[in-house]
């Protein structure tokens, strides 16, 4: 009994690894398997589908970030600037510890698998949203704060916040793009810079 | 021997739609050459593999955007902001048309591209950088003559550059993974406020 519980969390495991590090439609189900040490009728009494293990695998991520980096990084005990400084500093760390652990810069677990299936897989799409949305609100919530204590110029933090994000995807791309974490971290620091330009107009 | 040069034509016009709408790791060869209408021998007179194909599909793209698109966003008669808000407008104006033909949106070809394969096909990653390098060359000019012009405040114009384009790659991955044009219409319009704010910086 404790194997057939400890088997969902190494398929999703093997998950996280091959399609993060491959991609959803280069790994097959066969592939899953035999990478977690498990038999395919397992594979099938938690998931009916690849595609429901790829939407366990975004709800893993999206609950490990969100308790860990994020909670940190959107935490009451930093300024408002500080929590977006640092929220892109998190987003660096983590590639480290990706790269540390698959040898490569992986980019976003989210926005890969977005790229890759969001079109033709409204399921998918949905769920990225979601977790998209989570990402957005804190943004959005901490440039509220920022505004209303006079760090920011008022601005369309709706906007801005979907701003920021789209950068943080992009500069996740391009880090992957050239395989370079270096750019990663000079990139994500820029973002933070974009913002004090417009809190200097301002002042 | 017509049909043979068009045959290769065919192939990369079916590595388009195919590896663009869906996936490289998605498509094999039986499906590309079936969708162009091509025996497979054609196929390996062409290219010896899949990856070859992919490599001239991100050719006839390179070539099509530098020829259409970017030669006339960053032309002579427009002042340095105009060519960077022309270009994200032709990023814009490029999806909606890739929208009409595959009714979905894309993204970038070489972004998607990157995503998948640049960890792990260095061939393909050396493409892609090379098309990314034009692009923020390009963007790295233009920011240079606008510091030059007195439109924006010196500034480092490489790394901005790369701000940009990483800037341009993200709104086409929300906009991809929202299924939203108007996202891309309005979020690539911002890149332009983001430079415009420092001006007023200066000002």
């Amino acid at each position: 009994m404790g194997r057939t519980s400890d088997a969902k969390e190494r398929l999703i495991g093997a998950a996280m690894e091959l399609f993060y590090t491959r991609s959803y439609a280069d790994v097959g189900v066969q592939e899953l398997c035999k990478h977690a040490g498990v038999k395919k009728g397992s594979f099938y009494h938690f998931f009916e589908t690849k595609q429901d293990l790829a939407l366990a695998f975004l709800d893993h991520w999206w609950t490990y970030l969100r308790e860990t980096r994020w909670e940190a990084a959107f935490s009451v005990d930093l300024t408002p600037l500080e929590r977006i400084s640092r929220f892109f500093e998190s987003v660096y760390e983590q590639n480290c510890e990706f790269h540390d652990k698959y040898k490569q810069v992986c980019g976003c677990p989210f926005g890969n698998m977005a790229v890759e299936l969001s079109p033709h897989e409204p399921i998918v799409r949905h769920k990225i949203d979601r977790i998209f949305d989570d990402v957005i609100g804190r943004l959005q919530v901490t440039l509220d704060e920022a505004v209303e204590a006079g760090n920011l110029a008022p601005m369309d933090t709706r906007e801005t916040a979907l701003a920021l994000w789209a950068y943080c995807e992009g500069i996740l791309v391009m880090a992957k793009a050239r395989q370079d974490l270096d750019m990663l971290k000079r990139l994500g620091q820029r973002a933070v810079r974009f913002l004090q330009v417009s809190r200097r107009t301002v002042a």
